[in-house]
């Protein structure tokens, strides 16, 4: 099935890529984690999004996140993802292409929270795919901590 | 694995569940459709789910859903969800067992829409699993329509 243009710009993202990263955070221990990611689509003007962690010391799972991003117009990128942490995530900003490489920026614009869910209040995406690689880092803000480095990744594509 | 105690509840969720719905709105043409759900766990206090639904007249994608479903204490339930239309949504209420019957009923607390996205301003739904069979139904406030019907299906579990 052919992508469909509106979501064109992001066709490197397509597949499973798996990889290594690292979360910190003041209110925790650091911690190592496997990811892996897939992106997906349908052939409608968006592109599906779902990953999984595990930690890098006894395999259990840690979190996981689902959603969908969309290219309004040409530059523009909008995710609309769900934590199970009981937080959904709105986040928009600019999707730039400069020679192999992809480069998404995004800001929260919309943080909701169920009534039990951690006091999540902004989040930040950066994401860069060259080639067969994928590096992505996290800021966050939440349970009273200002905005502030909490993830970091590097993925390999994996075969399909 | 086991399925997470504080999730126990939903057990007669998990699995795969396809079937018929009809969906209606004041602004559109009513219009029936294929759906497939999926419901899963990975031992921790939330059920993963997703939808994807495809149209009864000639099988296109239609709509998608993915998200995640938590029990903060029993006969609560919060779900977090995206859309694929740019659209987040925060849902709780309860979730109650009557013999063989599992009845969840919940409420948007909170939506989230990207700059592109369609008005949607409340969503209800409900959900009842008797058996091998998923009922559902939707209502939706969106576009300046005020909140009414918009979805009814009817499921069936699907062998694993």
């Amino acid at each position: 099935m052919d992508l469909h243009p509106d979501v064109a710009v992001l066709e490197s993202l397509l597949g499973t890529w798996a990889g290594e990263g690292r979360g910190e955070y003041p209110t925790i221990n650091s911690f190592g984690y496997h990811e892996q990611v897939t992106f997906g689509h349908v052939g409608k003007p968006f592109v599906a999004y779902g990953q999984r962690t595990t930690a890098s010391d006894d395999g259990r799972p840690l979190h996981a996140e689902s959603g969908y991003i969309r290219v309004p117009r040409p530059g523009r990128i909008e995710i609309a993802l769900a934590h199970p942490t009981g937080v959904t995530e709105i986040a928009e900003g600019a999707v730039t292409i400069d020679g192999a490489a992809l480069t998404i920026e995004v800001l929260s614009t919309t943080i909701g929270r169920t009534a039990s869910a951690k006091l999540v209040t902004a989040l930040t995406r950066s994401i860069q795919v060259t080639g067969d690689e994928l590096a992505y880092t996290v800021q966050m803000a939440a349970v009273d901590q200002p905005l502030q480095h909490h993830l970091a990744a590097t993925l390999r594509r994996t075969p399909s």
